[in-house]
């Protein structure tokens, strides 16, 4: 890829342990980049099964300046279209999400099968081939129900090995077999950068999430030991090996797989939760009364799976809760969050939405936030790149190394260490 | 005109039946261009004469980055200027349509007369000339009560042809003495050039605009000839024929003149209406009883004036609906339409206004999503310019060649046939 | 300073007593040079001291692309910040003004005590320099209750010129001694220079100011003598005398003193007001009962103080209106006017609010519009610098000749005379 000699500058100079300047939170120029380099080139999650459950329904994403049209075919197969008309180009499904018999072209009527082959096109004369003009497809996979895309023409080999570590964590909770009870889009002004650093610690939890830290742990993203928290950290830690032998029992895994600065990078890991430790709920307890998979108990804690560069779930007994993040621009970001429960959990019976999603709804707003404040910041010439804590910002340091290590090697720059 | 290779090559290499390439939509430098190579060097349609029917009335026009002031000097000649006040820049008129004695600035009281003379300047002391502030002169046109202006210092001199041909077709109607019964702006999102498209084709029509398909026959534009149509279409034809002969023992001309690849480029043609046959209307009957001119007759059809870049007008027996496009921004179009009756038609006993724009307030609305559609479509990477049908976008195609080949010529670009 | 060439010779060709070329007020790339150039190098007035009266009072400004945080320590001194943390960068303060105990990061509670040392920050491991991280600090100055602020390194040292020379104006008011009834911001569609031109001339008075012209007097800052107006400004000029003397007796200066063109440029003057001639109202009266400091007269005219580039004030025997103008774009300005009382002056007994407002509320808005007007003609290709009068425009020039000359010599420019 061309890119400038400053942008290239920057990608060389940047300090580990230390947040990035600032213009790769602020110029435009380097958002563009992040498209190119980032999210075209990686695997990206953007989908759940549970939204498209049926054939023909379909969700649509807006990434990287592409629509791209995710729909499920007759034969339950999972696609991916450039959600563009082969004829004059216009937007074929304008929804977020719907079902369709065919796509067909709101225009001028042209009508694509679910698997994208022009089936009609009226008054386009004899020399027309209608075999030249099939939707172009876009790279699909599905990994327990997670549903990833990339632009690339080559997409990385090493998805395969996130499937196959991932699997046994994630499959238990039978992601497929459940279905949507809320999805809130919010758009957050800030970089998208910002808002996945956020994701990868804790430190801020305690002064900022109250409903949060109801069931999660500060101590579970790393803290400095003091007088102060020693009690609580050798009691958190007792639990955490307790509770993992207990887990290990039912066929759950629990320990931490971190493989953050992979190309395909991810981390998961099953933690206790606090007080009654089934959910993260406003009382702990478990949101929805039927329980995921064939699970019998309610305590399982939770497992968290983060993707770089722009996902992270929660999976506890009762629910899921699935944040993709989408750039829309160098200030703009926007976090789409849905709340998974079992289909066959019944609204009003088993589950209350209001509840479901009041400490993520709650969290959310609060990260957006601050989330803010940290683009703002940015934006002053006093701004510096700061130093992360090594105990408590550890994992934004590896979002960050992924992120400068990832646009290095597509730009051919070198990374100090 | 100064140019950059990457637009050259665009220009050059465009693709005769085809729609544009992406940037021809998208990139807010080609707009530049347009402004510059089209619109500020063609005779631009912005006006009708019964918008400023007495001295002292006058519209404003935003165009490629100029305001222009429209107005009826005291000699009820049709004037134009640019609307800036020749002391400090203020804008003189800041109303899209009023009435004035003398022009006079809100600012200072800069006082300037209807020919646009400096009359009057407070504590500008003795050294001071007015007869070097005058405002500054727009070349304007009026063909049968449409106003259009042209910002070029010497405008192409074929406007005559165009007054030549189409005065025979238009006097009869008698624009001038008409009155607004409505205007409505709408701002489209999408390219001017696809809204343009938009207009050249009815391609679209059965699917989209049940309203207007009352009265408009589909097969007016072209069709591909098939079984299920062939039935109707030698009947239009039929009609077609019939229909003329009535129109010219009236002396009203119906034949088609299509010279949309002149510098002044046009098309008119009179074609029958369905069912009663009278106007655009819901029921396809006259919309007001005070027919327009000296006509007795109300099943006159539809007379189409179009013009390049940017109008398209609809001539009945008892209204016309007269349409500009402005184009704001690469992505951002106004749709400006009048709707147009006798002059002594009575509003709630001639005529009723809800029933007059029904038609074209829904039709507008209806292309708006269409033209929208296109201009996300034309963000994507995977849009590419697809094959116009030789049967129903011919003259889609002639809009297009009309526009890159006048892009050609103003910045000496070499067009492939 | 690295200026294209076409903006150094936009610079070098601009003509004394007119306008500026349109560029000045409408690309953004001069705007980006007039904030490096002249905000970012010059004493800009922000601020009032009774805005902060108590230890741990705040307002933060949003300048130049900065975020300035202004704060009372606990020895009362007025302190200015760079309002970004020194860990991540989140902005610190987040509202327009409010009170703290210390300066508490929102995002991970890094602590910083009003001196902007860095107190407090957990987590960050031995080896961690609290020292290192103080807040950054920025020059500020408080002239008679104004401060002022300069981003600059080394601020311009005339300031302690004007600060001589304007303290026997200002101090007898007292303004620190006040406190602010009322605070207004507007954002005005135009360019600072427009605004800051509109300012400085009250040739649009009559025809746009029925409210402010109760009071004041337009021949004040100049007219053209004829035989309509030889009357008043012979009496006007009685009147100046008069109350000099007057006003001398009570040891308050009324003298003009131009200092317009030097880097730190200001003007002052004491001129009577019309009618009852106490204050800026809609009577002539005084607003508050209640005089400032220890005046026992209400009718001391009014006391205009302007700075260069961004600051005009009246202050009169009862209030004091005080006016900065903050840029945020090429098009996009923002005026804050404060109107100030004694601080012991009650609402509802001594002052109402409505009418203590109602005149520089209304000129304000009456302002806006004409600058908008303004910022509307310079984008026509019409527009070409107009003359300024030599009678009513003289102060406007001196603005934009301090403008332009400031620029110049920033980046080493010549100007033509």
């Amino acid at each position: 890829m061309n890119v400038s000699a400053d942008i290239r500058a920057l990608v060389e100079r940047r300090q580990a342990g230390y947040s990035l300047e600032a213009p790769f939170y602020r110029s435009e120029d380097i958002f563009a980049l992040d498209m190119e380099a980032i999210f075209r080139q990686h695997w990206i999650q953007v989908a759940t099964e549970p939204e498209l459950p049926e054939p023909g329904d379909y969700v649509t994403v807006e990434l990287a300046g592409e629509s791209i049209l995710i729909v499920r075919d007759d034969d339950m197969e999972v696609r991916a279209f450039h959600n563009v008309c082969r004829h004059r180009g216009a937007r074929l499904c304008n929804e977020q999400k719907g079902t369709v018999g065919n796509i067909v072209c709101p225009y001028h009527s042209w009508t694509y099968n679910l698997t994208g082959e022009l089936m009609f096109a009226e008054h386009m004369g004899e020399q027309f081939d209608r075999c030249k003009h099939s939707l172009k497809q876009v790279h699909v996979q599905n990994l327990a129900g997670l549903i990833f895309i990339c632009l690339a023409d080559e997409p990385p080999a090493d998805f395969e090995m996130m499937r196959a570590a991932m699997e046994p964590y994630l499959l238990p909770h039978d992601l497929p077999n459940c279905k949507v009870a809320a999805q809130i889009d919010i758009v957050e002004k800030g970089n998208w950068k910002l808002v996945m650093e956020n994701n990868r610690e804790c430190y801020h939890c305690v002064a900022n999430h109250p409903e949060l830290t109801i069931s999660l742990y500060e101590y579970g993203f790393g803290y400095q030991r003091s007088d102060a928290n020693a009690e609580g950290m050798d009691a958190f830690e007792r639990t955490c090996v307790e509770r993992a032998k207990q887990w290990e029992a039912l066929n759950l895994p629990s320990v931490e797989v971190e493989k953050l600065l992979d190309v395909t990078g991810f981390r998961t890991q099953r933690l206790p939760l606090d007080r009654s430790g089934e959910s993260q709920t406003l009382d702990a307890k478990v949101a929805s009364k039927k329980l995921l998979g064939e699970f019998r108990t309610a305590d399982l804690g939770g497992l968290s799976f983060w993707t770089q560069p722009n996902s992270w779930h929660h999976f506890m007994s009762d629910h899921i809760v699935s944040f993709s993040v989408i750039p829309l621009s160098a200030g703009e970001t926007l976090v789409r969050t849905r709340w998974l429960v079992h289909q066959d959990a019944v609204e009003g019976v088993d589950y209350d939405v209001a509840n479901l999603t009041a400490v993520w709804n709650a969290t959310n707003d609060q990260d957006r936030t601050l989330v803010e404040y940290s683009q703002r910041g940015a934006g002053s010439s006093a701004y510096e790149p700061g130093p992360y804590s090594p105990y408590t910002e550890g994992l934004v340091e590896k979002f960050t190394a992924w992120y400068v290590g990832r646009l290095a090697e597509k730009i051919g720059a070198l990374v100090r260490e």
